[in-house]
């Protein structure tokens, strides 16, 4: 058999495909802020104005000039005239001269003569118009300034930013209503395997529903891109090029997932090497499930064989299809979401190979602080259930023999 | 002022919040699986039939009777007459006796008068029809039994599960194409303050666009809700009253983010009470970010008022918004997603009281293990781009009166 004469650790493998891919994809889209969480930032955004743009008070209190408090305390308060109050949402009429202050609210803007903030509980108003301050303020104290959250020009999001809550609060607290996102990445997702068929018919003995192209199309959707379906090709040669070209040609990635049998996935690597240079990067891979993966480029698109049992092929996906996604998108690099948990057996692996094992995180009655149990789930990995069963992936570096009951592990969320 | 006479820690509030909620909404909606991703089974989905429903093989070689195979060895072989060939996706039309074997691929159905498959590895074809057996198997062996991976009537997803990529497989494996699924939780929101604007609209001195209503509508829209934007009311009452009885109404759970001034947010207390029974619960909440916080319940939905300012208004959405979705569409517990970083700076914080600090993650260069720095992001409070260049919240626990440089530490990723 011509496969896994070499297997690369799925670090490295992953790096050489991405070595090969151009980032990111040119083209963006105008969407209205509102509608872009989840996007990909196409520009960097450069604040048109500072923010605030006008100096703000932080408490309740009066606003000041802060040397008109020096040497203020308890035992010898300073007195001020007050001069009026500062109204919500409009620029006070008034300006505050020595020996003066202003009552002010939270969000308010200070008056011109003033430059900071005094609290109200340091403070005690002995009659209409005279307040009595216990404590000496810096200047500046109590205030935001002009410019101090942005000033203008400033680069406030960069391009390949995920647009999260935060950002969306961003960009409209400097009115910036729309924004240029990258577009979504279209995956082309193809079955192959005469045993696989639609998953709303009824399998005959021997035959298979298809539940690669569901898993993948929404793992690729939860990633930013969006998928097409191609189908499920026959175990021919002929009918799987065909169906690949036109993927190819029409999507920016193409993952077609193996029929189980050996000549199946042999046929992934001949299509690859037909679609063009060049060709298959990587065949085989030194990690369970997914030895069986393929990894290639053609025409400068990445086009990955996956293995055809779900559990590899969905693993798979977490490991390669995501990050040429997130490539593609230019998304910069983010922690990726784990938790930390005591594994509640021993795990063995074969050195040099790298093992993802799917977990069920389980509170750990013993421990008050809330510390979780990872429970692997046992079960050949052709069974999609011990996926859906599992919260997370726990990983066995290709170092490690094993992995020890009791010992605190990373899980990564799935 | 009546503000902040008993300041709960934040998981007494929140469980005292959620205990006057029942569970889940009734509501469910029909929706295509391949659709359903990121949604909550409003059922449990039992299996109609077990998976798999045949025998099938998990390796590439031959099916056999696994006592036809014992004491072989390679100095000691046992000999099997190759009846065919299994075909892919169909029922095999030959019967193996004792002494025969039949050429099978991963994932073929097992012949009638076989039990295990043993592997190519281990066997050598003598001539046309005959299996030299180079070892003993064991019944079961490379075999994934009728059922294994579900039995028919088991509940394989219980009611309340998040749908991800995982469970869309399992679905559509059992050839379940449609799933009742919890409808969206409709969340209002109000914006006061008499100093905010429409964010396209430009201010002047004095006014500062709404963010809240995006950034909250956001984290709604991220955690299994649909956001009804009411607007901004002025700081009077009758006017708030109104809006806010229109979005109890219509709504599942109200929030109002009160305007800076602490008239405002004394309103929005005398509007929760005029709402309907319990109301108020919980005024004041000992965290940072977010001690003005408002929690209530009126006619059985949440009503909770938030700070005004963004960053505590966002981040008290992630501490009590999310929380009330969640037990609304009665999902099941999950783990939040977290990273282990190592903090850079000494952080202080009061007794008694919970902090959440934004950090930024960044890889640690002495590290080789990609261990990560968390480096808090100093800023006033009200500034939202302290939070937009945040990658998670570090919490400083009650019992704590701060954190030192060097300590590993989780960071809730936003």
């Amino acid at each position: 058999m011509p496969e896994f004469l070499t297997l690369l650790p799925p670090d490295e493998a992953r790096v050489l495909l991405l070595s090969y891919l151009s980032q990111p994809v040119p083209d963006s889209e105008s969407v209205d802020v509102p509608a872009s969480l989840g996007r990909v930032l196409a520009e960097d955004i450069i604040a048109p104005h500072p923010l605030p743009d006008f100096q703000r008070s932080t408490v309740d209190g009066y606003a000041v000039g802060a040397k008109d408090t020096h040497g203020a305390s308890d035992s010898l308060p300073a007195y001020l005239h007050l001069v009026g109050e500062v109204p919500m949402g409009d620029s006070p009429a008034f300006v505050i001269s020595t020996g003066q202050c202003a009552l002010i609210h939270t969000g308010g803007m200070l008056p011109n003569g003033t430059d900071s903030v005094i609290m109200l509980e340091y403070t005690q108003r002995t009659d209409a118009d005279e307040i009595e301050i216990f404590r000496a303020i810096a200047e500046g104290e109590n205030v935001i300034r002009v410019g101090e959250d942005v000033s203008q020009g400033q680069t406030v999001q960069a391009k390949g930013s995920l647009i999260r809550p935060a950002e969306i609060g961003g960009l409209m607290a400097l009115g910036i209503g729309r924004v240029n996102v990258v577009r979504k990445i279209c995956v082309g997702l193809i079955s192959t395997g005469d045993e696989v068929i639609d998953p709303s018919q009824t399998p005959r003995p021997g035959q298979v529903r298809d539940v690669n192209s569901y898993t993948l199309a929404a793992l690729v959707e939860k990633s930013g891109g969006t998928a097409k379906l191609y189908g499920i090709a026959s175990d021919q040669l002929e009918g799987l090029k065909n169906s690949a070209a036109k993927a190819l040609a029409e999507c920016d990635l193409v993952i077609i997932t193996a029929g189980s049998s050996a000549s199946t996935r042999d046929m992934t690597v001949d299509v690859i090497r037909s679609l063009g240079e060049p060709g298959v990067l990587v065949h085989g891979i030194n990690t369970r499930p997914g030895k069986p993966t393929i990894l290639g480029v053609c025409g400068g698109k990445a086009v990955i064989g996956l293995p055809g049992n779900p559990v590899s092929a969905l693993v798979n996906g977490y490991l390669f299809v995501v990050p040429v996604i997130e490539k593609l998108l230019g998304l910069l690099p983010r922690p990726k979401p784990s938790v930390q948990a005591r594994l509640t057996v021993n795990l063995s692996s074969q050195a040099g190979r790298e093992d993802w094992w799917p977990v069920k995180l389980n509170a750990n009655q013993h421990s008050p602080s809330g510390t979780l149990n990872a429970e692997p789930i046992f079960g050949k990995s052709n069974l999609i259930f011990t996926l859906a069963a599992a919260d997370g992936l726990l990983r066995i570096s290709p170092d490690a023999t094993g992995l020890s009951a009791g010992e605190i592990v990373k899980v990564y969320l799935l």
